[in-house]
């Protein structure tokens, strides 16, 4: 599956510059049902049983602040729109084969802060992904 | 990531009976979180755009009615209640190993009927997991 997304999601090869993806609304609201998922798994997997819990937009704005993403966005982005671009990074992230279910969850369920572990996988996926 | 989700969420060995995985309120709650993604993935590939959308109640309780789990559950369980064990289901049947997250999206993408498509998804599980 993993291997096959971009041939699934074609609308992934649309976007080509990293304020796109950041501002793009329809890819924050896919990217809050995948940003859920994958956070509820984390918590699940440290507490070694089924947790279910809707991230807090400060958890994400605080990731993206620390990630130096912040300054991409327009200055009077409010942080409930800073979350909603990391929602949308984390999930074209994945879409596009930047980082896998696995490695996302492996670094969200890491001892420590969660807000740097948040930071860690957006800072794998600007890395990996050439995008500016 | 998929062949290893025993290992990741060992709980998952813990349910043994159907009764027990329909009234797990902690399944519930990541199945939740796990369903809205599988329905946003596939109505994102459907449209060919991102889609984020939260599930009905109504959808979920229907393709459990029809999927003929409705008698296992209390008689006075309502809806909401109903829909909280078709989520449960669901995340069950992907953290068993019963079904992947690539199944369960190109059953739901598929053309027809939505809570048909849903139906499809928990028959599977039950015929495939050794749980009654």
């Amino acid at each position: 599956m993993e291997n096959d997304l971009r041939k699934y999601f074609p609308f992934i090869n649309r976007y080509s510059k990293i304020s796109e993806i950041l501002s793009d609304k329809n890819l924050a609201s896919l990217g809050d049902a995948y940003v859920n998922f994958v956070y509820s798994l984390a918590l699940s997997k440290v507490a070694g049983k089924p947790v279910g819990r809707k991230i807090k937009s400060d958890l994400l704005s605080l990731a993206l602040k620390r990630a130096g993403i912040r300054p991409l966005l327009p200055q009077r982005t409010d942080r409930h729109r800073q979350a909603d671009a990391a929602e949308a990074l984390m999930v074209f992230g994945w879409l596009s084969g930047a980082i896998s279910i696995k490695e996302t969850l492996d670094t969200l369920a890491r001892n420590g802060d969660m807000a740097d572990n948040f930071c860690t996988v957006l800072k794998i996926i600007l890395e990996r992904s050439k995008i500016s």
